[in-house]
């Protein structure tokens, strides 16, 4: 429908009119007309990493966290698409937030999921989690699921950088403003459990107790397994990756490319809303194209996206999109790269509606 | 955050400002204010069938379906809620539709999943999906899954008079704009099974056949399993709010309640969109509140539906609308109503991400 | 391991061999060899409904239900296989039951799912199960899920038939003897449903009040959907038969063949352990094999099941069985003829140790 | 029906018997009388291992691998339980396997799952299986699942001893003799994965690639998500154990328990048949029974296990059995103890036939 050039305004009375607008009506033609509010030209963009850290270290000059209001108080560099006024992507939202040694950011939960990827991490740098510390190292992936506690605390002497990663705009936009939020009492919740225990328990063996609790927290009720906090180190997820390239064929769009899985059920999406993958790509992919949209992070490399007439270059650290249902391909420079890829669509086989294709011949 | 009082601008340098401007970046404070361009001041709102109906005879006299211009053969009164500009609610759309006798509403199909249920039907009045007619009688309900061709034919000698209801809201202005549409190259699909086929495949028995196609039609994927054509005839939905009656006590906030199910997995809800249920009324319903938007059609009876303060009253086709997150209650005048109910609490629950709750005392 | 031919006894020394025996151990190798106490030379096998009709006719001469010892007050028939003791099958039991005008079966209930499959039946034939009574008119399968009370009352004026499916062999001979039985105190269980509450609460309409409670009845829990009581009456089972004939291809094994399903669930198995269709078989199909055991009851027509080198000709009302992993194939007389087709294959799949297959030219 | 005490013989008139007998036909009451050729007075039993290991040192001396014949070269002592004549329990079967130094036990497979517990291992000791070659140290678990080549290699200068599970007699016994066995061409199959290749595909991450094939290997077909090859690392495993104990409190029946999960799904069972737990027993667990059968090993440590009216003590390395239905609990000697639990329970939940309770006060 939205597909159809605009047609005139067909002629009614001014009588049926009058009747239309009296009953708060409106004849289908007219409305499909007006229907579509989200950004339908979302372009192909790139963040280049220097861009994004000058500018933030110029924020982190002039505001230190504490002098944030209340509910405010993270340090976010937030990239926005063209043609967007709040993200870079209807569905995903992505930051790029620093904390400095000695500083935490406070302590609070939210319904929108979210995650934390390592750019610049630390032994000492952590991130807590439903009473767990996990410390954030180099390219480490930390979860931290719908309304469960979270505050980072950097221990460290070095400032931390990382990537905050969460579906912001699709909760806020799409389904009924549904966000809620709230800060916790302390500016550090206690830590209650001993580190690593989140990660155990749903690991390769499950609590064979029935008492355990792994239900979703908080409010929400709903169909998926939640999803637990959980460390995906860096040092195991680039190993699959090795392994992958080492005994398989690559995807032809991807490259060898392995999605993080949710360690309840062991099967992607990570997230209800978001899958994520690592990918390795040693030679260039061929071209298709989907209704998702793909959000990339260079973890290593260099190399250039081909999305429809464009070309986005890449190097390590960089931020690009892929809009949806553009042709695009990957084209690594060199000997190989490795891209965190990150996409919306579990949202779309959540309703049947993901669809996907090579360009025809 | 989006429930949180704007905060003033923070202060930043100039120098600052322009970094994130020129490199499309900006803080997360200032994004989470103007994040949320979901109508969010959804308001309790009734259209009442005597303004419904004259309204509709007026476009009726005035338009001819065939005068329309292809693709918007359709004559439809659309139910506009206050401050949207596009349909009752942000994820239903719901129309009423009328064909005349000898009329046709032209072939097509698209990605949104579809319903009728019928109003004013005859046995000759016929909705064709899938190579099959199916007969719209007096408050029968019809599915037209998501890519099913459908075309709505009246052989009668009366005018016919159904709901339209569509999850177009949801994929137009959420779901990246995916809405696909598609015109059949003839007026009326031909018919191609016989009558009951596609009810007696997926009722008490199922085809052993492994042959058997009963996958998403068309170029979509997901995860749910799809909705097949099909005709809940009215004696049979009313024989089971019956015998719930004969046999139950009823659900504090809903009566009587029977929810459609999508016969592949005798489940609901209906789509993966939407969910639908017969209600039967007897006695005033206990107050509740849930981030689902709840959108009602009076089958029979009279009442008034309690929405915050304001005071819905409601007689026999009358439509109403009961917004996210207001405390709600039904109370049925004289012996009992029966309304169906439809709501998009599956989109919430797809995410983990439906909360329900009663009043605190 | 088992195909293996049996070898000589390997020599061990004396010492050895006290040892073994002492602690009560043995090697691998001995073991092997004695292994498998399940008949596994069941044998294809007919029984001609003249002569089970004699037989029981006979039965019921001498013994009236009420002389029966408590517990075994039924009047039952029991196809025997050749080389077993106790059933037609290693899994699937099936008895031929008669209650003469007047009757009761006395109630109660087990662990052991059943159904009985109308022969000769009456609107005044009833089987009671949880509360509701199912009248059983010819060609009518009634399920009695696990743990469910059920009796059967003839209020006719006519003797009734029917038959009995059970998974006894499988719970008795498999499951560390694990069925559980238990008396009712009454003879009949008391009614308190109205007749046609069962099926209506798990047709194309569920209750969407979340009190409902349709879980696993009894003592038992499980991973799989409980079967709710449910009748399927003949006159929709064959209408959907008549919807496949007009509008399909037939399975080139099994013609066109209709699974009852799990109303809960809307799919095939009917019980976890075993599968029910209705054949409707026009022409002869092809051969095939598989390790599931295959009871057949001919509800219609005339015809012949060749099995290996056998071939069993079968007119209305025989019954006959199709051993594992014997190649198989249907050949009606004359125009058609429709077969209940009963199957363990749910077992094997269970397990994922289901194999079937052409043969190889 | 079979609780019940058998009654005599009801008397029929010879005339009746005869059509009986002639139509290979029974009554039902005595078919329930003689039915149940399950080993139903499985007794509580136990295997110290030092009669054990004094068996097997002698079979070793005897008889080396290479002089068994083709098909039965490994070298396994069977704990057989009192009354039975094939295994230690009417599912689960256990031996204990040793390979002598530069030994092979050579490649095959077949349908029945298996899974190794390593005893007395060596990072020179391998199971190979689906290409890749697993290291069998103290206490690791590895996976060989139905239908995957496999063969134990021992390049390593010392004995390798290992537990071997296998579910043969539910195999064998219950599902139509069923098992299907090949021994492959080479007494060692090709290495053709890098090591860590298959528990690195199904750990925290997951092949995006749609080509990747995980299905069912071989002739067989069924509902559950397959098994792939894995090596439960003792490390991981005791790890997951110990950040139980530290932050949770223990499960009233098992301990500490964390159950061995199916690596494609992240849940227990491990596999359809059986399913696995470490235990740490730190004090005496509470009374209860169930339907299932356990068998036990003793990875570490002391103590006594009350059976009925028997007490089996154990040591380290011992093998028992806790038959159905019988009550039971643990009490661990001194500090703690740690067991490995091997239960059918997943046969029973497979048909909704599990049951368990405490004992009634
Ligand atoms: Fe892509
Ligand atoms: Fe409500
Ligand atoms: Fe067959
Ligand atoms: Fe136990």
């Amino acid at each position: 429908m939205a597909q159809q050039d605009p047609e005139e305004r067909i002629e009614l009375t001014s009588e049926t009119r009058d009747l239309l607008e009296e009953n708060d009506l409106r004849p289908l033609w007219e409305v499909e007309k007006t229907m579509g509010n989200v950004y339908d030209d979302l372009q192909p963009d790139i963040w280049k990493w220097a861009d994004i850290k000058e500018t933030i270290d110029n924020v982190e000059e002039d505001m230190p966290i504490e002098e944030l209001p209340p509910g405010f108080q993270r340090r976010v560099a937030v990239p926005i698409n063209t043609g967007m006024e709040n993200a870079i992507s209807n569905t995903i939202y992505l930051g790029v937030q620093t904390v400095s040694p000695g500083e935490t950011a406070p302590s609070h939960r939210h319904g929108a999921n979210a995650l934390r990827f390592t750019i610049d991490g630390h032994e000492d740098m952590k991130t807590v989690v439903a009473g767990e510390e996990f410390p954030m190292e180099n390219n480490d992936l930390i979860t931290t699921p719908q309304w469960e506690w979270h505050d980072h605390v950097n221990d460290s002497d070095e400032t931390a950088m990382w990537l905050d990663v969460l579906d912001l705009p699709l909760v806020l936009d799409s389904l009924n403003s549904s966000n809620v939020f709230e800060n916790h009492e302390l500016e550090r919740q206690p830590v209650t459990k001993t580190q690593g225990y989140w990660d155990s328990q749903f690991g390769q063996a499950r609590p064979a107790d029935e008492s355990k609790d792994d239900g979703i927290p908080g409010p929400f009720e709903g169909i998926r397994d939640p999803t637990p906090p959980h460390r995906f180190s860096w040092e195991e997820t680039v190993r699959t990756l090795r392994q992958r390239a080492d005994n398989n064929t690559p995807d032809p769009y991807d490259g060898y490319s392995m999605a993080y899985v949710n360690p309840t059920n062991g099967q992607p999406p990570l997230f209800p809303t978001m899958s994520f993958r690592a990918q390795l790509l040693q030679e260039a992919t061929e071209t298709h194209f989907h209704n998702a949209t793909e959000v990339y992070f260079v973890i290593e490399g260099e190399g250039a996206t081909h999305v429809g007439d464009e070309t986005l270059e890449w190097s390590q650290w960089d931020i690009f999109v892929v809009p949806p249902n553009e042709l695009h391909s990957h084209e690594p420079d060199g000997e190989e790269a490795i891209l965190l890829g990150m996409t919306d669509r579990p949202v779309f086989e959540a309703f049947n509606f993901y669809a996907e294709s090579a360009p025809s011949e």
